[in-house]
């Protein structure tokens, strides 16, 4: 039996052992009240509390406005891709998007589906190794939304500023960042992020919306794409994804008792410098990502040499450090180091990176 | 600490004990493999044997043959709603539902905004207490797909046979009798069923569909609602619920283990006869449902007083017998006898009956 690895998979990812200790105690009865969480009805008191302690702990730790809503909806980020212009293109049937990766991509190309969709800026002649400077001017006046995608899973970037587009409602896809740092939600209409990283197992996508852009959808819309339908009835309009929802508020139970946002950004900024000095400082390894760009949640490198990326991975895992390939698009090496992924993790990582630089020379 | 209840509710519902032991035993740490099955890549081979397995073991014991799809899909029956119309409707644009509660109403009014929809039968004029009998000639021969819902989880009816609809696909939401009875896939074009009554926790459907009727959505269907999107990637296509897909994998592995759906079909059998027997033979419950029509898995029944119905509903839940309220539109009580639901729950439960019955003379 192999000891818990470090995981650093891009997602889904590690989850903070104690919360995963927590579950396995009442997981065929949780807190002694007779039944698996699993098991509960959506509309049992036990599960009403679980949910409404999970939003409300949601908003105190993101510091979340009173007028915005918070949504547990399915379908992961990709259903996010066509709800965002399924409700929000009304007014003009206009949306600009900025292109900073394959996910921005593919969110892009969905809404041109549903509108006049602009891209107004790309840093894909560059490989998206960094993160154009938007702002006012580069946006049409009329666009009904701007779109970023804040983080960059696969990339490894991150934006270091938050665009500003005026009286234009700003939407984000924080699925790799969501909880890691300090955010100012009020500076965007709609924010949307998949769980699998930062929050809880895969399953639910978070969605934090100002409420006077919910209830524009067409009616032709399908009634589980509408943020209305899920809006008016707090989550519960059909039954959710009851399992991720309560291992989502025991995540955010965790992150209140470490010291909530500020705390974790503080070690997630330590953490991400001892990685990305090592790199820098090597003559082995090197990260593509322009510096003041990068993400703080995935750091990507390379060698190379694809050979000795691929005995690295391999290597790695073999010494407990899991899931360090970059993704099968790009190649090379990603170490995804979330809020669960502890300093060690990182330390060991290192490490194994100094006797593989040393072992390769 | 009480201990584990007998737990009626309709969904989500009871898990095997012993699966829901296994789960909790490998939660942090899954077969040893240094990481939780929530914290599994969805790329890793872990994970694809987990996924694959499950499918093989569903397609095993429902015997479902090799022109069918079995995906796996976020949303719940309300995306299903939606999915079936936007899929299917591409030949004619008509569709032919027959209306038999509350789930199959709103089934065919999704997809009322997406073509013509016809209500071939009701049973509504009867408070749903019955299943229609419908063949051929209540179709229109050009319509693209028949859609039914087999069990009535409302109500505690099911179809006692399966609808000659002669060349037009039927489309059947089994959420509430998925694996609890051998029936024949192949009278069926779509069969559709969330998880959370006889197969996993709330966060997954599992779609079987007869290859011929994938790839015929319109071009502006988002692509999470196009069934080829799934189809083609083995419902790998965006991160899946991964812990309720091994849930589901894990519940499988335990049917076979029981005999398999032959083996589970007599005992659900039993099991309801058992509690329909000893209703029809007392003289202060009344099941309302037209005999032949009754469903193995939901047992609605009611004493004719409200007030005596909420007292029966709080005093079994003080005796570990759960979640026995109907559901909150029609009132009443409902026990549902899932596949997990132990026969020594439903020998409670006539007990309790028997003694509630005595002291309420």
């Amino acid at each position: 039996m192999e000891k818990r690895a470090y995981n650093f998979s891009a997602g889904p990812s590690m989850l903070p052992e104690e919360v995963l200790e927590e579950a396995a105690a009442n997981l065929t009865n949780y807190k002694g009240c007779g039944e698996s969480v699993m098991e509960m009805s959506h509309r049992s008191k036990e599960f009403d509390n679980i949910i409404k302690t999970a939003e409300k702990d949601l908003r105190d730790l993101m510091n979340i406005p009173d007028n915005y809503k918070v949504l547990f909806i399915q379908g992961g980020g990709t259903l996010q891709f066509s709800m965002v212009p399924m409700n929000l293109l009304g007014r003009h049937g206009k949306a600009d998007y900025v292109l900073t990766g394959s996910w921005a991509k593919k969110a892009a190309k969905e809404a041109e589906k549903f509108g006049d969709i602009k891209i107004a800026a790309s840093s894909e002649e560059d490989t998206f190794t960094y993160i154009p400077e938007v702002g006012k001017g580069d946006f049409r006046a009329d666009a009904d939304y701007v779109h970023i995608t804040f983080n960059n899973t696969i990339y490894g970037t991150h934006y270091p500023y938050i665009p500003d587009t005026g009286d234009i409602p700003l939407v984000a896809d924080m699925s790799s960042c969501i909880l890691s740092e300090q955010i100012d939600v009020s500076k965007f209409g709609l924010i949307y992020a998949g769980a699998q990283k930062n929050v809880a197992p895969a399953g639910v996508v978070i969605v934090i919306i100002r409420e006077d852009l919910i209830g524009h959808a067409d009616e032709k819309v399908p009634v589980y794409l509408d943020y209305k339908t899920h809006a008016d009835k707090d989550s519960l309009y059909n039954t959710p994804p009851c399992f991720c929802i309560y291992m989502a508020g025991e995540v955010f139970k965790n992150i209140k008792k470490k010291g909530g946002l500020a705390a974790l950004e503080k070690i997630n900024r330590e953490k991400a410098a001892r990685l990305y000095d090592y790199i820098d400082s090597s003559s082995l390894y090197k990260c593509p990502v322009r510096e003041k760009d990068r993400s703080l949640m995935n750091v990507v490198f390379v060698t190379g040499n694809e050979e000795l990326d691929k005995k690295f991975v391999a290597e790695a895992k073999a010494e407990g450090l899991h899931n360090l390939n970059g993704h099968r698009s790009i190649g090379g090496m990603r170490a995804s180091i979330y809020n669960a992924m502890p300093e060690e993790g990182v330390d060991k990582l290192i490490s194994f990176m100094k006797k593989f630089e040393e072992d390769n020379k």
